[in-house]
């Protein structure tokens, strides 16, 4: 692992440098788009996430002499091109949805201005980025609406690589969950992380009680006691014998959910456990948790299905030249006719519509600089001239989620497969 | 991101740790298993893969000045349980299959034996390792069967997080793709890496012309041309003529495959490129190789489906306590009862038996030392006391992948959804 990030890049973006470098159109102006062609598994919104990351890599993104003797030596690229990079530094602008903000087919959530040389390296990171983040943020917004008020605790750290889990637990949290158990997350990005035992820890005492007396001894008995190791009921008892009616929760990891914590729940209220929360796990994705409403369940925890997008592990964004400067110095649209992919050329704009009771009503994308009516424009500075100024703390993406949910049409936000929750316009 | 493996790490693996400092069992001997329960999506087998980079990431964990100050800042354990950790160096044994090995149901693919405390606390990281590069390594061994003797490019870095894709080509790598587009899996692995040009390059030239032209003189006549921006006949015309019979190779990479494979072939041959090769990609996965097999294609490129597991994304494997000593000093096997979730205990030796053919016929997985009669051992020996002894160059564990396909019953390697290729025994 190294600090600079400029060779998680594919090897064809710096050989069409060197060739455009060698035709000398790489100096042209151009314009590159973010934009999904559709929301895959029937979604009905995405959510903007990773945009913060972008900018954290952007910055490391320099071509080190480590990554030059390693392209040398391997004849990635010619001399002239190795010069270039050495002295690559981004100079150009970025603007983007913000993030946590909802995007639909053919927004343009992120929009790279520079010359084709610096904008075209960039198309790895960026889409891996945001297509890994866009992703897991839009299972993640699901989850969250299935759940209601009660909190979900992301932790799917042990499904996924594990640097891809720092960035889901980020991206589940701007979503709405309420924690992670990955510790790194917690450091770099100051989510609350939450945690207690698995069965390895009950099978390693030489007796249920023995195991919770030790947990309850060392983490106070407002601690989450897993309760699932060998029999349920009995284990129930055993932790409100040692911990109280001050027990914070108990945890069951398997069976049949709704059913566990209905018994679980008469059996706490009558031991007097009356605050002791139910917390489940085990498989959940959306559509059990949504399943699991009625059950006296007080929170979930949340793996392999965050952690995979749900159904859409990667978010179909793609990184499109839309415009580029001609011979004659004029900035122009461009777009390939490949068949079944279309792309519209020309830098955009984008706005949305919402109507009277302020409920989001259409996805305005224009290639005129006239703003609509009432439209709320969606694009925000990044970056300028090559420096970050788009940065945020992540609360305020949370909040800015929460927020467009409520301005989503309702019926958005059920399960089931759809098209895209508001048209996308063009002007 | 820091050098520093230690936080990817899931907090229950450290408050687990505190609580049983505190009741004195953290110091009992304890064997960890890494198995899957099932092969998911109705795949024949799995692949072993990850091994290597669970070895390298080992090495890094360690707990730090920075990482102790924010498990401090933080409370997530009390100061006895940091004194532990500023100490902490692995000082156990694990064994595994090889990296490149196949894995059915229940097959103990990696056992770590040591005290609790330096044992459960890798759980997070090595399934984070290991349930995302099997998962890889298991999809892109289909595709890799379903391409023959055809080349196939990883392609997928833009599709998933930017540090997985890194892991990702190398898990294809190992599974038999030729290259990758990752310019650092060339760096970290030597893996060789390829790509020429996308669309943005063409449409950054005024002409198609232009941009063959810029790509051939700095590239040279054996470069890959993409041929679909515009119209398809059109380009390949324009092809041949700059870059005469030495055209290396030309791109496709929308509509109709097969249909326009067979165009492009007959037009080259036609022009008298006979060598010319014809690669196509485009959303392709094991299935979609397999039906371009009649189609005159000299390679492939995927991307998506191999980062994501063409459908499998993670490959349910689990980290279960299977053995721990009991206050009296033996080690005793321990399982939890847990409905739906079997686990078996005891520390597992691990054969597989081949048929007079030299098929694989049997996984015998067993808690006795008994060798079984011409049973060939699958577990190594990768960490001794602490120190790493099971490091091998990568190309050994694609031989080694390479070689165990052969041995596979004949219709393990078709497509379709059926059960394990062979049936797990345990004696």
């Amino acid at each position: 692992m190294t600090m600079s990030t400029a060779l998680l890049t594919d090897h064809y973006e710096l050989t069409m440098l060197q060739a455009a470098l060698r035709s000398g159109a790489a100096h042209r102006r151009a314009v590159f788009e973010v934009f999904a062609r559709h929301l895959p598994g029937g979604r009905r919104y995405g959510v903007v996430a990773g945009t913060g990351r972008v900018l954290d890599e952007l910055e490391r993104f320099r071509f080190g002499p480590d990554e030059i003797d390693f392209l040398r030596e391997r004849r990635v690229v010619d001399e002239e091109t190795l010069g270039f990079l050495a002295d690559y530094r981004f100079s150009g602008g970025i603007h983007g949805y913000r993030e946590g903000d909802l995007y639909f087919p053919a927004s343009p959530i992120m929009i790279v201005e520079g010359t084709f040389a610096e904008a075209v390296l960039l198309e790895t990171l960026i889409l891996s980025i945001l297509n890994h983040d866009c992703a897991i943020a839009s299972a993640a917004s699901r989850m969250v609406n299935a759940a209601g008020a009660r909190p979900i605790i992301e932790m799917g750290s042990r499904r996924t690589h594990e640097q891809a889990a720092v960035a889901a637990a980020r991206a589940a949290y701007l979503a709405g969950f309420a924690s992670t158990s990955n510790l790194q997350a917690g450091r770099a990005y100051g989510i609350p992380t939450a945690g207690t035992a698995a069965h390895a820890f009950t099978l390693l005492h030489d007796s249920e009680h023995q195991a919770f007396e030790a947990q309850i001894a060392s983490l106070g008995p407002d601690t989450t006691l897993l309760v699932d190791t060998y029999d349920v009921p009995e284990a129930v008892r055993t932790a409100v014998e040692l911990a109280g009616e001050k027990l914070g929760a108990v945890r069951i990891d398997s069976g049949d959910l709704a059913a566990a914590a209905q018994e679980v729940r008469e059996q706490l209220d009558a031991l007097g456990a009356f605050h002791t929360r139910v917390l489940v796990t085990s498989d959940l994705d959306e559509y059990a948790i949504a399943a699991l409403a009625a059950a006296p369940v007080d929170g979930y925890g949340v793996g392999t299905s965050l952690v995979t997008g749900s159904g859409v592990p990667t978010a179909a964004l793609v990184y499109k030249l839309v415009a580029r400067e001609t011979r004659t110095g004029k900035l122009e649209p461009v777009a390939k006719r490949s068949v079944g992919k279309p792309s519209r050329g020309g830098l955009k704009h984008a706005y949305r519509l919402l109507d009277e009771f302020g409920h989001y009503e259409t996805e305005l994308v224009s290639t005129s600089g006239l703003v609509p009516a009432g439209g709320v424009p969606l694009l925000t500075e990044l970056v300028r001239d090559g420096e970050i100024v788009g940065r945020e703390p992540l609360a305020e993406a949370r909040g800015r989620h929460a927020e467009a949910l409520t301005r989503l049409p309702q019926d958005a936000l059920h399960l089931v497969r759809g098209y895209a929750a508001i048209p996308t316009e063009f002007t």
